[in-house]
């Protein structure tokens, strides 16, 4: 911190207090991360499409509603079980743009190698990225190439943005939410994070884990069936399901009451979070989909999900109320209530 | 290199025979990149939008135009003469927009920090990125921060992306390009490399030489005034108008004469680069056009340009030739020509 700085008399507002220096968790998607975009980027940038703070921006181009995402990922080791830095890469701007209630249609890649990775590793990399863009049915159409020095790197970073169509008709942001309303979550939890800790830790976990990466955009098209019904929507990354509920209450001033048995966990995961004294809650996925809906149109909206192979385990896990602002709660099966906080700090680093 | 693999007979198109390793060169702009490209990015990602390998794709969607680009930025020094990292990510993205013959609207930024980075340091680069996107009139509608190891990064990457719209009536492409075109320079070269260059390694040229970094795209507004006039736009970054304009002789399939005494550069620049052994036609600008024009529009171009701030010393700088296809060739002022080949590794790393 500069000399005769006082920072409780600073008037850019930064985290400067706690945190003379960016710490692991600034990166954790959780409470961390949160203070850097309200307290640094928000007021540099400051304009309306950052301020909806949606995993995309949706943005209006002569007419058009376009949703514009970008995501470094850095996820190590490259490659775990059930797919690499190059499915992430590809998947997760997808599904950014997904939630945003756009089709996804163009990706850029910005490749940050460090001098000495392997050309073959890099070609292989590429080769799952065009893979995954193949299966989802969007273009990889422009790109760059930067080379950094031995010892300032990590092997290979990976930085993708995308442009999607907001399709007609579909309105989503958390001031539509309201009391009553269904919260879906798509199928298990954890599966993403379990598996990269697994393989990075050499951890057995008896059965094999695999990440769950995948692009979730025609699985929301399945949900826009009904456009009007569904209110919002978010991929539990980072900080899993508990950090991207909580983000959902704080934005829309409600609360979240979740059913624990409701919430599917795998058998293995649960095993795994448990030895591991994890919360599979805070445990990030890559391939799941929360969704606020119309408590009416519920029913036929997880049918719809459950008949799309990403959904099948769809189930609606809880309850959006008045009550607590902010706050989610989970109800236990015994019946008592715990306070589900967002995750303040690094649960699991480089895991996307 | 893999075991049993015959390189001679490998089906898949890398530069493996004489690189298994990235080197600093893949990221340098020149031939290696241009390897890099053609024989891993391109098969792997094929479509018509990254094959026309411009600055920027430009591609349809609901009958719109956009232009869609992205860079990665790894300079060091963060801080230089003339700007800093924060600049080059708003200022890169928005002239490779604008060279496709977009008007620039929206920017993505992924911020890529290593651990113990100052937050400080931080706040300073994006208030330097906000004042710049202010400047430009575009705003930074999304972004995201991955936090990496200690030791895993140079304090902090950013990758930005950004979007345009193609304007009517706008056609570009180095198919346009014909015998007899004039080649636009719109000012003083190598600025931009030589201040970095003089910080980094501490040299003291006497004159001040500062990054060029500007914002191009009310510069090329004037020069699309006359749209159908312009063939090809380029910013001359990384391998200087060398790697440019041997790119642009190389996908038109003509060749290029340069004029040596038309080519704008510093005095100062002139003498730094004799003193590093230096050619200012391969080293890095950022706030530099090259236009391929109509010849017969060019003196009505020349003076768009020079009413403009960033125009002002515009010249022709050259002409378009049907021989020598792909080649590069300089005039100097003593009637001597000599070949200006494709920059191949790496001038000065991390210069953008």
């Amino acid at each position: 911190m500069a000399k005769n700085l006082d920072p409780g008399k600073w008037s850019c507002p930064l985290p400067l207090r706690s945190y003379p220096n960016v710490v692991l968790g600034h990166g954790s998607g959780g409470q961390l991360t949160a203070d850097l975009i309200q307290q640094l980027f928000l007021p540099a940038f400051r304009n309306s499409a950052l301020e909806a703070l949606g995993d995309a921006a949706v943005v209006a181009a002569a007419g058009l509603r376009l949703a514009f995402s970008t995501d470094a990922y850095v996820v190590r080791p490259l490659v775990f079980p059930g797919g690499s830095l190059g499915e992430l890469a590809v998947n997760g701007t997808i599904n950014d743009l997904a939630v945003a209630g756009a089709r996804p249609l163009f990706l850029s890649a910005a490749f940050l190698v460090e001098e000495g990775f392997p050309i073959e590793q890099l070609a292989r990399l590429v080769q799952r990225m065009a893979a995954a863009a193949r299966e989802a049915g969007v273009e990889i159409v422009t790109g760059d190439t930067k080379v950094v020095d031995k010892g300032h790197g990590d092997g290979c970073y990976i930085t993708t943005a995308g442009i999607g169509l907001v399709s007609e008709g579909v309105q989503l942001g958390p001031q539509r939410i309201e009391p009553g309303d269904a919260v879906i979550l798509s199928g298990p939890i954890g599966d993403h994070g379990i598996a990269v800790l697994s393989v990075r830790e050499g951890l057995e976990f008896g059965a094999r884990i695999e990440s769950d990466t995948a692009a979730l955009h025609t699985l929301v098209e399945t949900i826009l069936e009904t456009p009007g019904a569904v209110r919002f929507m978010r991929d539990p990354t980072r900080g899993g399901v508990a950090a991207a509920l909580n983000e959902v209450a704080a934005a829309a001033g409600k609360g979240i009451v979740l059913e624990e048995e409701k919430i599917p966990v795998r058998a293995e995961v649960e095993a795994a979070c448990e030895l591991l004294g994890l919360d599979p809650l805070t445990v990030a996925n890559e391939g799941k989909l929360l969704a606020v809906v119309d408590p009416a149109a519920a029913p036929a909206i997880l049918e719809r999900m459950r008949a799309h192979p990403l959904g099948r385990d769809a189930q609606v896990i809880g309850r959006i109320t008045a009550e607590h602002p902010g706050a989610v709660t989970l109800r236990t099966s015994i019946g008592a209530a715990r306070v589900i906080p967002m995750p303040v700090g690094e649960l699991l680093p480089r895991i996307c």
